[in-house]
């Protein structure tokens, strides 16, 4: 089901079903997972350390990098949804109310 | 509109959208994009990097804690989106090819 | 005092008078001292993420770039030096054994 | 030699002349190596993610746990000493200048 029709709320429980059949709930502390996040960032940072802006743009193009962005951007997004199961924080509602306040901040230009 | 109703192509398109608006897309190259996600991952470490796991459990109850993790939730959720906006990877299936992948990585216990 | 006479030492000294003098012991276990270097490096992400390559090197001839840069250099080494005097790791003897196993990870060209 | 001994610049130039030997120095912008240093730190958040607070204390007394952590932090302390050398900023003058500021931010107790 590709993002057109998947509902955030789907991912967060195909993940959360994934980690509470492996009893790893107790480790999923909001802490734990976000020193879990900043790792899997890293991932990402080690893929396109050396590329030039330009180099990361045609990246995708060439199937053996998409696999490896694929591969690391599911690892980052799967800690994201494991962050709103475990605070209870609509990722939605979040990222609606962000853009509320961004708008005030960064208003576009005339 | 939450997470569950939600299509994450919603997200998606909302963050894209704010971003070509304020004509910031020449500056959202992968390689950029990556960066600024772990800047954004650097916000989240900061508020949590002197909790102990347990007061990070408890730290959504707290008001003025659940907005500043909410906020940067929520950024780190938009440069996600802005991810696979521009390098074409949907999130479900990557998230979906890669729970398989993990499936087989990390067995669950009989 | 700059890096020509300073001892690696000398700088552990100071970082670790100055967390003592606050009663910051506590907190720094190397959990936190790790989640606080991945925030203090999400700081220098933030300086270069929109940069191309060539600003970046460029930057640290405009003076309010390279203070900026400096500030949080420093922050990012003084997490390193407080790692190494709780974890009891001699950060030069780690550098000279981590270098010798790259040299046969990564051998010169020929 | 140890830290007490090794001034920070033979530490600098340990690495700087381990890079240019490979010929790595086009890639090493500060931009870059900001990236490189956020992939590295993502390698010590790998090692202690799941770890108690407590548990990563006594780490170091673990001879596997102890080697990780030290080759983590000698990759993390190396791409510090290169964006020194890239960038020009002396590493114990600008811990100095920063520990002047922090000491007016933070003020110890009376």
């Amino acid at each position: 089901m590709p993002d057109a029709t998947t509902p955030v709320a789907a991912l967060k429980a195909a993940i959360r079903r994934f980690a509470a059949a492996r009893h790893w709930d107790p480790y999923h502390t909001p802490k734990n997972l976000v020193m879990a996040l900043a790792s899997e960032v890293g991932e990402l940072c080690d893929v396109f350390r050396w590329m030039t802006p330009d180099e990361s743009a045609a990246a995708p193009a060439d199937p053996a990098l998409r696999e490896a962005i694929a591969d690391e951007l599911a690892d980052v997004a799967n800690i994201v949804f494991l962050l709103s199961e475990h605070t209870g924080i609509d990722l939605s509602d979040a990222v609606e109310a962000k853009l509320k306040k961004n708008a005030i901040k960064y208003p576009p230009p005339a």
